[in-house]
C-alpha cells in the first residue's frame, strides 16, 4: 500500500494480535517454525534496508507511518519482538541456501553461544569465509540474539545445516584444519591454500571426539600462556590469517 | 572453621538472609558497593579456587558441606546469586591494582558490553597485554557477566580506571595506537615496538572525539569487504599480531 493508497483508504494500522500476518511473525518466534517456512524477522530498521537492497525482504513493519512499511500498533510489535528494548521497524525476511561452497568454509561444531555465533559470521564476511556449514547442536542462526550481533552479516553468507560425520568426507578437495592446543601446527606456520576449511568446536567440550578422527591436522594460536581464547576469537584470528 | 570443628560445635550451614556475612555478599551486588569495598564475588568452583591459588580469595561459600567452603543454604546462593542456573560455589575476593603498567597495554574507551569486556582481558592474558586501562563508560569488570566471559582472566591483569584524556599524555615511551578503518596503516606493516598502547573504542560509536585527538596513529585490519569486526575480535587480533 502507498501513501497515496492510505489516503484514499484510510490508516490501516494493524492493531490486533488475532491478525493473521502477526500471528504468522509471532509463529516465528519458534526455531521450528522459522525452518519449516524458511522465514525470519530481523529488527531495527538498518537491517530491514539491508534485507530489501539484497532482495530478500518480504514485509517491513514498523510502529510509525512511513512509506514502505506496514504500520502496526507499538503493542503489536511489543509483543513480536518480546525484547526490553523499544523496537521501530521490523522485516519479515526469506533464507536463502545454495549446495555451492565457496573456497574458504568455516565448519561449526556445535556452537551455542548467540553472541559467539554472530561474532564469527561477522568476522566470516571480513575475511572471505563465504560459506558456514553448522553442525548439529548450534544455535539456531535465525535466533534474534544471533542477528543483532551478526550485524547483517547473515545476509551475506551461504549457510548449510550438514551432520559433519557425513559431511567432512565429500570436500576432500579442501585442506581441513581443526584446532587444537596440543597436537597442532603454529598458525604462523599454516600456508593459506586455495581450500580450506576451519573446524571450530563447542565453548566448553571443543570439537567432539567422532568428528576429531575425521581431521588429519590441527591448528593453533601461540599463547605467552595456557589461557585459552574465546572461541570466536580463536576462529577470527585464524580467518584473519588464512583470509582471501 | 575446619571439619573437625564441624563435629565438635554442629553443623553451621547459613540459611538467613539477615546473616551479617550474606549481607554483604549481597550488597557487592551494587558496582559502587564493589567499588567502595574493593572486592567483589566469583562463581562456580573453578574461579573460586583460581583465587584462592593466587591468594585473592577472603572466603568461600558452597551449598554442599565442603572443606574450606562456609556453607550456606540453596535459598540463601539463590538470593546472592540472582542467575537462572543453579550455581554451587562462591568465592568473596579482594581487588589488586598496581600503577607499574605493563609493556603491552590495552587501553579501553567505553567498552560496554560484558561479554566484550571478558572476551577481551582472555585475549589480553594470552597475547601478554597484561595492564588493561579503562576509560570512563567501561562496564564495570566485576559485574559477574563479564567475570564469567573473563574466564578467570580477571585475576591475571592488572587493571587502571582513568580518565584517559589525562592518561595518554603520560605515556609518552609508549607507541599509541588506535583503531580506524580508514585513517590507518595495515596490521600487517605495523612494527612491534616494545612499549605499545592499543586503543579500542564503544561498540557502536567508536573512539571518542577527544581521545582520537590525542592519537597519531591508527591500524586497520585488511578485510575483504567494508564489513566491520566485533570490537573484542578486532582487538584480539591486533594482540595477536603484536603480542610478546
Amino acid at each position: 500500500m502507498t501513501h497515496y493508497d492510505k489516503i484514499l483508504f484510510g490508516d490501516k494500522m494493524i492493531t490486533s494480535l488475532d491478525n493473521p500476518k502477526i500471528k504468522y511473525l509471532q509463529k516465528l518466534s519458534q526455531a521450528k517454525n522459522r525452518k519449516k517456512e524458511a522465514r525470519f524477522v530481523v529488527e531495527g530498521k538498518h537491517l530491514v534496508e539491508e534485507a530489501r537492497k539484497l532482495d530478500l525482504l518480504i514485509e517491513a513493519y514498523s510502529i510509525d507511518d512511513i512509506p514502505n512499511y506496514t504500520q502496526i500498533s507499538k503493542a503489536v510489535m511489543e509483543k513480536i519482538c518480546n525484547t526490553d528494548t523499544v523496537i521501530s521497524e521490523i522485516g519479515l525476511c526469506k533464507m536463502l541456501s545454495d549446495d555451492k561452497i565457496s573456497n574458504k568454509v568455516l565448519i561449526l561444531d556445535a556452537i551455542q553461544d548467540p553472541g559467539n555465533m554472530g561474532t564469527l559470521m561477522r568476522s566470516a564476511v571480513a575475511f572471505g569465509f563465504n560459506t558456514i556449514v553448522l553442525g548439529e547442536g548450534c544455535v539456531d542462526i535465525y535466533n534474534p540474539k544471533v542477528i543483532r550481533s551478526s550485524q547483517g552479516a547473515i545476509f551475506k553468507l551461504n549457510f548449510l545445516n550438514k551432520n559433519l560425520l557425513e559431511f567432512l568426507p565429500t570436500i576432500s578437495k579442501y585442506k581441513i584444519y581443526g584446532t587444537d592446543v596440543v597436537n597442532g601446527v603454529e598458525l604462523d606456520n599454516i600456508i593459506a591454500y586455495k581450500n580450506i576449511a576451519i573446524v571450530l568446536g563447542n565453548e566448553g567440550n571443543g570439537i567432539s571426539k567422532e568428528v576429531k578422527n575425521l581431521i588429519k591436522e590441527n591448528i593453533y594460536i601461540p599463547m605467552l600462556n595456557t589461557e585459552s581464547l574465546n572461541v570466536s576469537v580463536a576462529g577470527s584470528i585464524i580467518m584473519y590469517k588464512l583470509r582471501g
